[in-house]
């Protein structure tokens, strides 16, 4: 069974080019350790979401019932609850599994899918919330509504920009000690006190489903490999928005866009992230 | 929040020649309004209908569980219950929905997959049928179950012909004012009092699993733009199925296929709509 | 409704050049008949079954509720029982399914996906293997685990030879009277009295989520032209692992390599089974 083998691999004391590079380490450190990233996940995205973590190097196990989520987040590497599509076991098997993560400090990423106006998967949101995940990543409606100051999302289409939600987004990861990645044009990473803006990427992302789902499966992978949450978010995003200029060079439209995505993970280099990052 | 901006669009005295540019206007009005479509539909389609309404224009929200499918439903554009793979949960959340579309004015699509032998489903989708659906789309063996004149479906291939259903489809219409859309090598579509054949389309529709389904969900998309359900079936039908003819001369078999359907619903224009529109 | 039609196709008695022209023979008869395979599968993976099954001509029906399955399995031509993500509903369906095929003969494939270490899904698969399946399919680690001798699996991922537990399976084949297929670089299948090795296949096959458990997709569907369950796991894996090799040729990785499959599986001729078959 594979186990998390923390690396020392962190940019906390450098400058923003440090990410670059520590972001390489870590998708070498992924690809080497493969590590088993359990995915809570919702049923629209959980083929394609298990095909981007097999495709970037890591072991995907969408294990998601009572009585079983909570035994694999013992050993997994790392966690993903995705509140997309939160069937009444699902909901079960999140708290179950985040409850064991805590014991475990298996590393665990909050996505809450259109929270806000969805009453169900909102009030869940809010336990897990405050159950202390590693890392809450989301669109800009979807951060403001989880942080009490939005309206709601309109499903997982953002409609509040990435900037507007910048202030939000640090207050939210100080008060929960989570990471807090927000998706957009230009994707913003902060833990409070440091705020990485990664404006690699491509606009088809958004005309495929999964993407940010996906994205957040690899914020688990990669904080499975290092204890620098912030360098994780940001060497996922990174490998996620770089691999999707790639794709997006190769294919025709949204349909082969996915489908060339799948092999830019698999053919990205470490190097690759390293110089394409654009960070500020 | 995406509400429905229904236009005037309709081709409702026109000629059979009025339907390929009223579809025409209606992809376009689909792409400025970018309506949300909910879709409560089954586990082996869900990913591709996303990715379909998505290539069209649309925005798509798989909400499907009680005590969030009613509260979507009130401010969707559109609705799609597609009974596939119908759990206890969806059950429920479906009739929850169609509550909550009778008093929104939500349009609705039924799908009612594989009705006739299988109990569960059909019992539902007897329900369904009375609860004033907009369309009703399904392949002839579906409509003829549904309408108590057939014997059942094989799963959701057809084995009955779309011209034996004809009558029954017509009656159908007739007796739950609701569009029935017969699919099948020329799809049938009527109201009980017009009737319109569209002749476009491809045999490897058949080889990918989910057409249909996701067709039910574009229906569910043009409805949203316009009061006149049987222009925005057809419609949804043409865009679908030109889609499918640029798809089959891009690929090399039922794989490359579904990609590149995906690929040619971006590329679509509504000039092509009506320009290939085959009609009788 | 199709039902099965058995063919007198079989490799029983010939040496192993003769499971290459009998695998041919299968392929011919699933085209032939396009048999309806009930498959209770994982939601992973439930879309890319149905479209391998398409692809190689067989008929899908995702049908896995209660009250339905069991109505289904009476009728359908092979059955598909997989335990990837076994929510509740698909627990009970999966027993009443089996039950029902017990009585009808329909043969059927048990997929113990990640049995082991997990308590809700080995419980179950135990209850099943002892339900007299007609084919039971997994890797090493699956194969250990089911028959009482392993540790339990990493996932998906077999972390246990296939040679390793060539003596297990043949002894679970001889205790259960099913056969055993155990997947890997050389894909191992056993009736507990002879063993088939097909080295057929490609290492992209372990990028793609669902390739094993469309494998059990299609030992069900040639299980359903055929008595000799043996000759039909071997010809669905080389069915399965021949286009694999096509695939690989044609794409530039994992991504493209799943589409390219089902292409593959379309375009695969039972000559080519017969003569690229590599068996020891």
């Amino acid at each position: 069974m594979t186990v998390r083998t923390s690396t020392s691999v962190s940019a906390l004391d450098g400058d923003l080019s440090a990410f670059g590079g520590a972001s390489a380490d870590l998708l070498h450190h992924v690809r080497a350790s493969a590590p088993l990233v359990q995915c809570i996940t919702n049923a629209v995205v959980t083929g394609f979401t298990a095909n981007v973590l097999l495709a970037t190097g890591a072991s995907p196990a969408m294990c998601d019932i009572p009585d079983e989520a909570g035994v694999l987040a013992g050993v997994a590497g790392g966690l993903l609850v995705n509140l997309g599509t939160p069937t009444a076991e699902q909901r079960h098997a999140a708290l179950e599994a985040v409850e064991t993560a805590a014991g475990t400090e298996t590393p665990w990423v909050l996505d809450p899918v259109a929270v806000g106006m969805l009453p169900v998967r909102t009030a869940l949101a809010v336990r897990l919330r405050d159950a202390s995940p590693t890392i809450i990543r989301g669109n800009a409606s979807e951060i403001l509504a989880l942080a009490g100051a939005g309206g709601g999302g309109k499903g997982v289409d953002a409609i509040d920009s990435t900037e507007a939600a910048a202030y939000v987004a640090a207050d939210l990861a100080t008060r929960t000690r989570a990471v807090v990645a927000v998706s957009g044009p230009v994707d913003l990473i902060t833990d409070g006190t440091r705020t990485v803006r990664v404006a690699n990427g491509h606009e088809w992302l958004t005309k495929v489903t999964g993407g940010g789902c996906a994205l957040g499966a690899l914020m688990a992978a990669f904080a499975s490999t290092t204890d620098d949450a912030l360098t994780a978010a940001v060497a996922a995003t990174l490998t996620h928005t770089i691999a999707a200029e790639d794709a997006a060079a190769a294919s025709k439209g949204p349909g082969s866009f996915a489908v060339a995505l799948l092999d830019a993970l698999h053919a990205l280099t470490p190097g690759q992230l390293a110089e394409r990052a654009r960070l500020s």
